[in-house]
């Protein structure tokens, strides 16, 4: 039996964590925390869960007492790193779903997400939670900073190549394409539905968060330094991320051969579908699925990969169960066997 | 262990039982038919399932030599029938998700169907599967006629009124709602995205088959003739059905009084949640969920019921599933846990 | 050359007002105010007019310089009457969008909207700018009181009935709805992309202000007190409403009959059009129609009226240009040729 | 008074062309045909005509006696070439919205098109229709062959930098995203609501047709032979094409610059937007302009342009008026005054 908690309760990946975790066998959800809406119960936030999770919020002062063996930071960055300096040496095992401890240092940090970081000397605790490429460490790691939802779609599409065949490829562009979920559940301009539906606009031209943390995992892969144009967009829909990656390659390649190659690479990973037709957001949606998808286009020269997951799920609180798993020495898929809800 | 089997694979019906079944405990998915697809894996034909149920789909004359406990007819209305006639005294179980037999005989049936029926005496012998009002019967019936989508969200909403108030109650207009998902998986011009998106509209006014439907179990439930204006509308989404549905009464009463009402009727249905603020399709996809809610309106001296389903779920796979369970002498939420997929 | 003015330009109306009245033959829109955006051209605040309509918003005590013929309010309730109040003698023509002069005086107005109205006398000026039924009083009007969105779908599927054969009819029952942009254009919980998207539900269930707007004009037109059971609904889409509406009634029809007396009252409505199939929201969004569809269900004794307009032109912007074009002696469909954008 | 006729009315791109043409001044829409209609009216086939454009369908046969002075071909490649090769000499000036016309010559149109061309002799007589390319060559041509949604869009974005800097530029890569009207008025599987509905998918990978007709206007434009990475998506919404396209160029700019070049070479392009911010599907929608944002990524030595236009309008029906207007010395912008409808 694990107990697990959850910081932060009133966000997306705080109900998807819920979700996920209410029908994992040997588990109990010991806390949820809401600083803001303590003592009400988690279906009055969250009105889906009626009858289900009827548990009422804690504050955070409270979580020690519930004797958590894991606890999910589901807060937004710039508040994540505080719990995490305070709580460091606790107990139980930490997976952060903020980007306070994604990247190399606090120096990068602070250029890209322009704030002061309250805790350096946390990066060399934390591990980078993708366990395609890091279940080793993951295995071992008190705090895991679990991954971004646009870097775990394009890394898991471009590390096959990256890894193997760095030397041959350009840098990458990757556009990238999110449903409004990503944003957050707090009503804002952007997410006002007469201005998302039946609209579609790029964003963070040149300077999203999401291109350091994929260069330094792309980098890592390849052995040298790897630079991406990475270009999100607003999709009038909930869920997903397609990203649409394209490679200029020096050596020829046919399609046999990126697809052995990326099932190779991911034939011990039960969430990458290396699938051999153009992948689809719904086709992995509210699953821990990542659907991969690499060509070679031999007119141009260049190779192109196609990557789709949820965003809320492989992007953010699936890989974070998945994460709890490796930690637990448990089986990778345990809890995570949800079907893609198609239609 | 139960062996269960699936004709018909290619629809919503047939994907929702698989993506349903696939997670049950101790269950197999014993086969699988399409005659259209005999030997294509189902997870050519429904993609999402990729590397999850990659099994050869076979013809109904293997079906047999599987040694099925149940088979789940996922055919349209019209082949049922054939099946079952053909298949009646056979050693399994069936559940009929077609409208064959849900009416009380074949006269009816072909009346609001407007087709012979090849198989009057299957009426005696098929159950209506609606387990909040037939939990008994359905338990021992060999042949189950699942309800429709629209029945079952009508009929919930309006079973405990009439099962106790009949007399002061005039005829019910049911204003309904659906997700385009009911019109099921094969295109046609009235599922064409352009036609759909962005519009609303009316259809099937006055003479919609579900109108018998509801009358029929009203008319039970009542003791008296109920007669119904039943009003469909084609939503701008994919599941699920709200009926907003408005009862004139000759008494007053008060919200406290009819949401006792409501809970009381459904003290032991652990799938009708009786909410306490309009209910949102949401709130229930995904899921085997029945929001109800009950108000009067002194002003007016009317009744308003609202009703949330989701269409493949309650409205069809799930409470197939629902009905196997009551047939096997199984908790009646086993297998059907699945959480709100919301957002 | 008519000199129009626009009070109020960040809001949806604002905007539609700006659409319309920009094609508009022979017509000057000598002035756009808002009190926020001083300064900035009206193009930054909606950039669809980007190299359109660049001119620079002005404070409202600018407007009076420009010699307006006519201002239009796109102001929230509560806002509207003070301008009416102080500017009730100027030499412009006053059509006010806002709830503020719609009903029959300041009490029932406080009852429904709960606030105090600052303005009464206004009442006694103001005329309810519904062309169809009104056209002669708004000729003359200083101050029109433009529609509600709601009440001019409702009133328009209804008056026909009630106007002639009120006698035979009980009350209404008007289950609506509506797409998003009927919430305005200011973000909030209520209008998040991921809580409508994929959703529907009833609001306002029992109390909704257009509730008295509709009874208003009901009764006026049956000559007796005409009550309404009215239930607002939210469809993921942005633009229309269609009003789904119930009539018991104590004869028989013929839908020929219906059709012929809803041809006859409308046979000079040039917006109103008496359709032969259910109407659909995308066959009028844009557009300033109105399309009506009267049927009688013999097997009930219902008459059962659907009604679809585009909420922010014959619910809003549209109908305050014809009202225009009535005092100024015009033609009925000046400058409102817009046909209707489908797909 | 222009007399002007369309071949083939049922159609997105037909009826488009009459939602222009109905409120044109001096224009007679003198014809409408239909071979499979003919006799009904052109409003039972686009039910929002109702009242409005009512006229019935005709034949082919009959479109002489009609005496047009412009043709516009609203029909499938393949039957468009017949229709030319027969009426070439006719009096009037032809239209031809399909891609029967557009590319060099028969023998590239069969490598692309995968179909015999019954009438190679057509590509000469026929001119691009581009207009801000081609607009002298247009005013004189009898035969337009109307530009591909998907060229349009990237040749405007990406025309400027290749006519002026083509030689510090490589090869584009175009990520195309359109809408679902792009698939045509024809229910087929791929526009089956449920599946495309929170959904997003690539497809055409490496052939799509309008690769080759983006890559020819582009070596024109550039004096040099350019190659394209093409990759269409499928959005789920109704209109709009959004292309993000990226160039590597071997120095150094600046985003004044790229604006500075594009404002000089679409100076006397009425319909083409340089905008200062991401452009969004929703700013152009219904409307014939195409908004274009170029900017430079110094960290990646590479130049992002984003393009937007509506794919019905100026991606179809609206540039085809364009031209007319063109071949009849009238003013570009003549009936072209739609403002994108938002929101």
């Amino acid at each position: 039996m694990i107990k697990a908690a959850i910081v932060g309760a009133t966000g997306y990946t705080g109900s998807e964590l819920v979700r996920i975790l209410t029908n994992y066998p040997n588990l109990e959800l010991c806390a949820i925390t809401s600083e803001s809406r303590v003592g009400k119960r988690f279906s009055e936030v969250h009105p889906q869960f009626r009858n289900i999770v009827d548990i009422p919020l804690i504050a955070q002062e409270d979580l020690a007492a519930t004797e958590p063996d894991v606890v999910f930071l589901a807060l937004p960055h710039g508040v994540s790193m505080d719990f995490v300096k305070r709580n460091v040496n606790a107990r139980y095992r930490i997976i952060d779903l903020s980007g306070d401890f994604r990247l190399e240092n606090a120096e990068v940090y602070q250029q890209w997400y322009q704030q002061e970081h309250c805790y350096p000397d946390g990066f060399a605790q934390a591990v980078y939670g993708l366990p395609e490429l890091n279940a080793e460490r993951i295995k071992s790691a008190r705090v895991v900073a679990n991954p971004g939802c646009f870097p775990t779609s394009a890394i898991l599409g471009l590390a096959p190549l990256y890894s193997t065949a760095g030397k041959h490829l350009g840098n990458a562009i990757i556009d990238a394409k999110t449903g409004v979920t990503g944003a957050g559940v707090r009503a804002k301009a952007g997410t006002h539905y007469p201005g998302v539906n039946e609209n579609f606009k790029a964003y963070g031209l040149r300077n999203h968060r999401h291109t350091v943390e994929i260069e330094m995992m792309l980098s890592q892969a390849a052995g040298q330094n790897v630079i991406v144009q990475f270009t999100p967009h607003l999709l009038p829909l909930d869920r997903g991320i397609l990203s649409s990656m394209y490679l200029q390659t020096d050596r020829p390649w046919t399609d046999a051969e990126l697809r052995s190659l990326f099932l190779d690479f991911y034939q011990h990973a039960p969430f990458v579908r290396v699938v051999d037709a153009a992948p689809e957001l719904k086709q992995v949606r509210g699953s821990n699925y990542c659907d991969v998808y690499p060509v070679y286009d031999d007119r141009t020269g260049q190779i192109i990969v196609l990557s789709a997951i949820d965003n809320l799920v492989k992007g953010a609180a699936g890989q974070a169960v998945h994460n709890m798993n490796l930690q637990f020495g448990l089986a990778e898929t345990t809890g995570l066997t949800q079907i893609p809800l198609q239609p």
